[in-house]
């Protein structure tokens, strides 16, 4: 199909949408909180009501079954709800007001009033693996309509019958409740993303996907006239280190658990665990045994599996790798493992930690593990980074606890990474490849901070100056006054 | 002076002080808050103690005068103390814990908590136009410090004596103060300021200076291995418009304000008003007469002063541009002022715009106020935007206020530009190419959140936790918990 010409009632011309949106900005953005927050329960209640219909779509256009797309569905629609309440709470305006002060140390301070306001236009490009959750309606859509920005959408070709269904609600939910015109849209096709995305108006863009579309991506919102903030994520290994004591003590149950992350949803998630390290006398046996039993599951769709099944034999063409678990027919994309030691490992990290999206996992043993924490500093940037230990080992993993969290987003303890609960602690972003802004995340209530950009008003009039800034507060939002947060 | 082999006990090779600082991380970001305030303190206390000396070194490489750079040195020992009082108030951590939660509606939630940690060793660019606000122990080391992160400043070949002075005191002081080896170190010249922007283990960078220097600085932290954030501050014009009512009220009073702001320190601050937008019928006679009698100031070297010149010379080569102040010697350093109508000015936007560093400004007139907002909102972007308007004509200012903001970190109603007070709510930030990053502010509280970086910690054991993190919360600092703030 010829995406740049499938334009229908949704779809829109891009230049079109980000100038429709940019008209919506003085709206959306200036509306309260609350009703921004009003308008995302409406848009979370109107897809809930269209479930079996969505979720329908979604399988048959993504191979990812009904159970895994229902709970989808009710994580995107959780979401929204939860940035409604974030919205009613308010501190993410990070209010400030200095009132003037003729003593002031450094000469007479001017009444300064200062808040997070929104960026404006933000363009949002669609993942294949997540049809709601990191698409349409998902977390950067919903993050970015609750700082306050309109929302252009460059539909993911993987799911197009779903994206536009899902544009026509969210867009009628938004009128419905109020929102202005034009303050949702949704663009189709490559073209389209690309002008939309040098578009004069546009003020920010999300991404979540490949390395190589993201960074092609970022490259021109770099060099447009005026540069915009692009957030993308992008790929990630998702390093795990098991000690030599959990190992021995629990080396059936880490092995079970490492081929369940590994093989979930066909190792189509950023979260995947696909570097996994253990002693060398550690349960590689048992993961090669659970892994050979792992039945192959469908992929999204022939471009990920054929992407697959070339990263890895780029991978098995190492010299030093071996084959663990390797499907007869090369062409499948059957899980794989290969194995490779430590300083084989260490001398060609740059390629050996490169993504290979889907489920293959290569195993790197170690026999010293005072050896693992300089080859983790050296990795590349990750989303996660996990460790399997005991709870004696105590004083002995801090190095290592250090370099895990210097190279991740995320650290866990005795947990799989798969699985990115949305909460306001969650942290989904790190330093690059794994995201392209490492101060930054893409799940989790301070996501919506990537859509913000601080403005201060000074000495200026009451009836002018945004309500958030106002005396009297008639939003009711925390404000920090000369210093002090009140409420 | 070939400032490359100009290497002396202070500054350093480039490979050794990154090295040296990426070694300092885990003791001082690591330290508690408080501890770091303190040594911050010590660094304020050893400046002000050679303030004298500094001073004198400064005028003898700058040529700003005692009573301004006395300020200068004033400001610099404030804002560092200042840094100290936000590291005790804590809330810069953005501590969120969420404990684990089975019944969570998305799934059983696991054990989250994250904070905001730093991000790892920051390069500082030294400044040429305020050599203690905005240079070796300026703003943007103290809020790298202030965050946690050791800091290689590379001097400004404008004031080196001074820059090499300045580094021995913060170096004695920060050594005194119990601070870890290495957490500061002075690089000199081009290349190793490149060097060090290239090296593997440098997590960030921030800069002061021209657009051009700033975004050939840019692109080399984008194009590393793994890039890192850049925090430029550039260039901008700070747009003023004058409103019909404001020019027949105090016509005399704005046009005195404006050559007074205009030609401070001749003319060399980033909040320099070098655009002017005023009635056709409004006070430029009277700014013409001012600014005829306003002396030519010595600017900070021949390099600035060469700029300016032929900075100016391109200006007034526009076709429609008049000269209404223009000095006899074109080579003078005078300030100057051209003249433009609005419509011209309108259809030659990014060039009439351009950063002319130096006292020179560009009146563009108007015949109706209503057709100014959109030559604003058509503007790149902009560190500050002024309004002077009378209170009575509120609402017929609205969309020149959104306008303003949109294209501006800070608006100011009748003040002018100049002089930025270091407070919790100033904002020194806007979209490109007043800065490369629109969401941070390089002045003010704020500023320290450019070099902190988010890490979750999922269900890691209490002992190997970060103390912000932890139960019991040793460091005092505010944690949200479940979503609720306390203390």
């Amino acid at each position: 199909m010829n995406t740049d010409r499938a334009m229908n009632t949704v779809a829109r011309d891009p230049d079109e949408a980000v100038t429709a949106a940019a008209g919506a900005v003085a709206g959306w953005a200036g509306a309260a909180p609350r009703e921004r927050g009003r308008a995302l329960e409406t848009v979370a209640d109107a897809l809930e009501a269209e479930r079996e219909e969505l979720v329908a779509l979604a399988d048959s256009e993504t191979h990812l079954g009904t159970a895994r797309l229902t709970g989808e569905l009710k994580r995107t629609a959780f979401q929204l709800r939860f940035f409604a309440e974030e919205l009613r709470e308010g501190r993410f305006l990070d209010v400030r007001i200095d009132h003037a002060d003729p003593q002031w140390p450094t000469g007479p301070r001017p009444e300064l009033r200062r808040f997070r306001t929104a960026i404006g236009p933000v363009l949002v490009f669609g993942a294949s693996n997540f049809p709601f959750a990191f698409s349409v309606a998902g977390g950067d859509t919903a993050s970015a309509l609750a700082a306050g920005c309109p929302v252009v959408v460059k539909a993911h070709p993987g799911h197009p019958g779903l994206s536009r269904r899902t544009a026509e609600i969210v867009g009628a939910a938004l009128s419905k409740a109020g929102a202005p015109d034009s303050v949702f849209g949704l663009v189709e096709g490559e073209r389209a993303g690309v002008d939309a995305l040098r578009h004069p108006l546009l003020r920010a863009a999300a991404f979540t996907g490949s390395e190589r579309g993201g960074l092609a991506l970022a490259r021109i919102a770099a060099e447009r006239p005026e540069p915009v903030p692009f957030y993308g994520e992008l790929g990630s290994v998702n390093p795990v280190v098991v000690t030599p004591a959990a190992a021995r003590a629990r080396g059936a149950e880490i092995a079970e658990g490492y081929v369940g992350s590994l093989t979930q949803g066909a190792g189509q998630f950023c979260t995947n665990p696909g570097l996994l390290f253990v002693p060398a006398d550690g349960p590689v046996d048992e993961i090669v045994r659970r892994l050979r039993a792992a039945p192959a599951a469908p992929m999204l769709g022939d471009w990920i599996s054929d992407a697959y099944v070339a990263g890895a034999d780029r991978l098995a063409a190492l010299p030093a790798s071996s084959r663990l678990v390797w499907p007869k027919d090369g062409a499948s994309a059957a899980p794989r493992l290969l194995g490779m030691d430590l300083a084989d490992f260490a001398g060609d990290v740059r390629v050996a930690a490169t993504e290979c999206f889907g489920p293959l996992g290569l195993v790197v043993t170690y026999e010293r593990l005072a050896d693992v924490a300089a080859v983790i500093a050296s990795l590349p940037g990750q989303l996660t980074a996990s460790l399997h230990g005991e709870p004696e080992e105590g004083d002995a993993l801090t190095e290592l606890t250090a370099a895990l969290a210097e190279r991740s987003g995320r650290v866990l303890w005795n947990q799989w990474p798969t699985g990115v609960s949305v909460t306001h602690a969650m942290q989904h972003g790190s330093p690059f490849p794994a995201t392209t802004a490492p101060t930054t995340t893409s799940v989790g209530t301070a996501a919506i901070e990537r859509f913000l950009r601080p403005v201060a008003y000074q000495a200026w009039p009451q009836d002018l100056l945004p309500p958030a800034l106002r005396d009297g507060n008639p939003w009711g939002v925390p404000q920090r006054i000369d210093g002090r947060l009140t409420p």
